[in-house]
């Protein structure tokens, strides 16, 4: 198809196809004159791949264009083009702080990675972890429970959840839809998650206090 | 205590301090000259709960003004006040576009609340119930699994979190405080959660394709 065609099937601009094409977003068409291209549905699958990276994920266009890079990175292994690509997601750590509150959040988080099993986690620093001392120590501050008894049931259902989401993976029959796979559905599905707690807040407020 | 001592307590530079007073996220201090205001424990507290929920909550300054206010509004019963500051807690529900995929989304969605058992959701649609349909919708768009039955684990373990979050909120012996808790505990607990995913992510996946 056409840029045309391309814009009116994914609803995006034809200047702003330019532009994903002009930053290595979008794979380039097929040239088949000086100033024509032609596009398949792997151009369309692409340009839907990244409208949800930018619009549902909040990505700023250069670190949808790094996780991008990452997951089409052939040289790397797959379980490290998963996490590179995983990795490169938008998280702000915050700043790093070293205060009491730090100290507590620290222990208070290694004790629960123990519990849970899972080793190898401070071989590699990842921005997950660094997001997740930050705001336990946010917690600790304003003296909300946030020990690791009371960590270990969202650890567990994180677990729970990270099995239903690599068995998404793995029904994808090729590497790569697999790497698009992980990132799509680890994008896709925090809003999803964060969406249905919030309703689940309402539910269960009415529940207990409605009417008071 | 002063201004220097309360920034030098909270780590907020006098300069924001005053910011925050100006802009009404922070209560006045009771003044004890022409130019000088003498402050509590009750603003260092409300210095860490606005800190968190901009620079952990990644909220603007004018949502996070919005909600402090409508914690604070008294004309509203329990149960709307701590809605009305979960309510006004930033979702972006992206455009609300018309296609066969929102179609789809909006089908899933309510066969998924008819089936946890979720009423009166769409009484008073809730920014939360605008970005679940979009990211389902945009999930549809790329063919992954979203249907009512990838969605149900989802949906039980955040009414399992709810149950645990608002146990935590009536922990709070007064009504001001558990609207406070309902606040901090819905947005702080967010990265803790997504953290912890993107963690169990790490760990699944090495687990599965370690060394592939």
């Amino acid at each position: 198809m056409r840029l045309a065609e391309l814009s009116a099937r994914s609803g995006v601009s034809t200047a702003t196809i330019k532009y994903y094409l002009r930053e290595g977003l979008l794979q380039p068409g097929h040239r088949v004159t000086a100033t024509q291209a032609e596009y398949g549905e792997e151009h369309l699958r692409r340009l839907r791949l990244v409208r949800a990276l930018i619009q549902i994920g909040k990505m700023p266009v250069a670190v949808a264009r790094e996780v991008i890079a990452a997951a089409e990175d052939t040289s790397l292994d797959h379980h490290m083009r998963l996490g590179a690509a995983t990795r490169a997601l938008p998280r702000v750590p915050g700043p790093a702080e070293d205060d009491e509150a730090t100290g507590i959040a620290h222990r208070s988080v290694d004790a629960l990675l123990e519990q849970l099993g899972w080793h190898g986690m401070h071989d590699e620093p990842s921005p997950a972890l660094g997001t997740l001392i930050t705001s336990v120590a946010a917690l600790v501050r304003l003296g909300y429970p946030c020990d690791t008894a009371h960590l270990l049931p969202y650890g567990r259902l994180a677990a729970e959840l990270a099995v239903a989401d690599l068995d998404a993976v793995e029904e994808q029959p090729t590497a790569a839809g697999q790497i698009e796979a992980a990132v799509a559905l680890t994008v896709l599905y925090e809003p999803v998650l964060l969406s249905l707690r919030r309703l689940a807040h309402v539910q269960e407020s009415a529940r207990r206090f409605g009417g008071r």
